[in-house]
């Protein structure tokens, strides 16, 4: 039987979640993939890391973790490395980074990739900022270094996209990008055009765990451009930034906005887009008015949608419903599962 | 380079769509699969056959077929020979079914694929018939012969389906299917509730080419049910028929049905489930009323959508918009490849 090791940077709910997904596989991976996954890394910001050659034991981790917020002080291989030491020092055949993000910069998961990319590990990520900077080098630098790198859970958790292209749309060009890619922004407006105003929005958002406590990326549009920066980077193969592109946030849609959209049977939804215009990429994030009867309009809560224009294949639409944290951790754990079958 | 030989059963539009799709790539899949395709075989109901082991020139045969609706004479290996003698006698690697539908049985083509099978040759077919009356017992074949069988065309054209699970979605349980998949009966409804009667609505679509000549197929919901078999025998590994679900078509929804609903906010549409009961497969096609805000009610004219209720991944929603002739065409080229890709 293969053993594959793993080495996660960062651990938390979206780890934790993938973590419960390879207990509960570990049976089927070894009968239907004939391999064994050792998790002989877990390296936090704030809470130390764990490294075991033997493979440490998630599930009294994630019980440890679950119970006191902290790893136990009995947990063996329980140490003070930091991040960078364990990608440089610790014994792994993938790196699966997910750090938090720093939509500006990529950093530190940018780094963190490309470390893990030199020693010749292949690497997962959920984080897409590292994307939404440097996809273009990133891709390239896993071609070069013949290692695999994976990243389906950065847009829509493990919603197929970046997969769909490459496994099922073979030959196809990717001419256009259209989504709407945020959830607090979505619920948002929705909730005003139930009636709120943006404030009474944004309070009932930060009830419902819908709004984080700095609210200014998501509604400034700077999550949803680095998710079109991640898609556009990587399936039309520019070299872009969030920066770079026409952003405009809901900052500043109305109250009255809303009610003249409706007037004429249309629902206002932060927009992303992404085209070539006279052979250049061109990214767009900005409140559009949506006829009721589009598709887009229907995407409510914490849904998400994307659509790709293809030369071939005309426009697909893909949308996923109501996700949970489980469907962040199955985006993870899918692209693992490749992984496996691509090295075989 | 690899020489891979293929025999076309059947040469209607979508043949010719696919053929096109093999001259323009003839090159690309050199360079990119290191393979050259000869097609050796073509074999139609009513035009006779042509085989040739050099490889036919599909250029002259698909201008020949446009300008005059017949094979020339002076075709190189131009004969009589049936379909049965085809499969049986010619040298092909892959078998490509194309020939006419017959939704009761899924003859023809169900013994062109079986014999095509035990002759150890790969199949796609592009015809759903096989797959809704023999689907799990196709598969177990292609595997008990170790050959490769893909069908993508057969449900919504070369949008990602079957490949969509197969390729994206590891470990993940289909649990449930829904989608809206006739054409037909949503150009009907589409036209009805705009005021239409059936009959105008009926008169209409034969006009625009969205109708067939004897509309009952689909009307009846026979179209939609063989898709839902094929959704079903494949991805949720049930042994259903056409004929063993509850089916209801459109032809008794009255333009009363129609204001009723829209006095609601809701479409009526023709929809298909599938789903298990107490542990049994139950498949449903059948008129139902979509509230306007539901992302099926704005699928309109020839588009199509499935959505799949996945055990990991949740719920997970493809459409495919407005297709043409070139997308079925895609469909079978996109499994040409990735067959090439399998078996390398």
């Amino acid at each position: 039987m293969r053993i594959i090791r793993v080495a996660l940077l960062g651990f938390g709910n979206a780890g934790k979640a993938f973590g419960e997904l390879l207990i509960k596989n570990e049976q089927r991976m070894k009968e239907e993939l004939d391999v064994k996954i050792l998790v002989t890394g877990v390296v936090t910001g704030t809470r130390g890391a764990i490294i075991d050659e033997e493979g440490i034991n998630l599930r009294k981790v994630i019980d440890d973790l679950t119970e006191t917020g902290r790893f136990s002080k009995d947990t063996k291989g329980l140490c003070n490395m930091t991040t960078k030491e364990v990608i440089q020092e610790a014994n792994y055949d993938v790196a699966i980074e997910i750090t938090p993000l720093d939509v500006f910069t990529g950093q530190p998961a940018l780094e963190h990739i490309i470390m893990a990319m030199k020693r010749k590990k292949h690497v997962i990520t959920a984080n897409k900022g590292p994307l939404a900077h440097e996809g273009k080098y990133l891709k390239a630098l896993s071609k070069s270094q013949n290692i695999q790198f994976f990243h389906e859970t950065t847009v829509m958790d493990g919603t197929p996209i970046f997969n769909l292209v490459e496994e099922t749309l073979p030959f196809c060009k990717i001419q256009e990008i259209h989504g709407i890619l945020n959830t607090t922004t979505n619920f948002v407006l929705e909730e005003m055009a139930k009636g709120k105003t943006f404030d009474e929005a944004m309070t009932e958002g930060r009830k419902r765990g819908f709004v984080e406590a700095d609210p200014s990326l998501d509604i400034d549009g700077w999550d949803a451009a680095a998710k079109l920066m991640a898609l556009m980077n990587v399936l039309m193969e520019t070299n872009l930034k969030p920066q770079d592109i026409h952003r405009t946030g809901i900052g500043n849609v109305t109250a009255e906005d809303i009610a003249a959209a409706s007037n004429e049977g249309k629902v206002i939804k932060l927009i992303c887009k992404g085209r070539f215009e006279g052979g250049k990429p061109v990214g767009i994030v900005e409140p559009v008015s949506i006829p009721l009867k589009d598709a887009y309009a229907s995407i409510s809560g914490t849904s998400s949608v994307v659509s790709l224009v293809t030369d071939l294949m005309g426009t697909v639409t893909i949308t996923e419903h109501d996700p949970e944290i489980e469907q962040t951790g199955y985006g993870i754990f899918s692209d693992l599962i490749r992984l496996i079958k691509k090295t075989q």
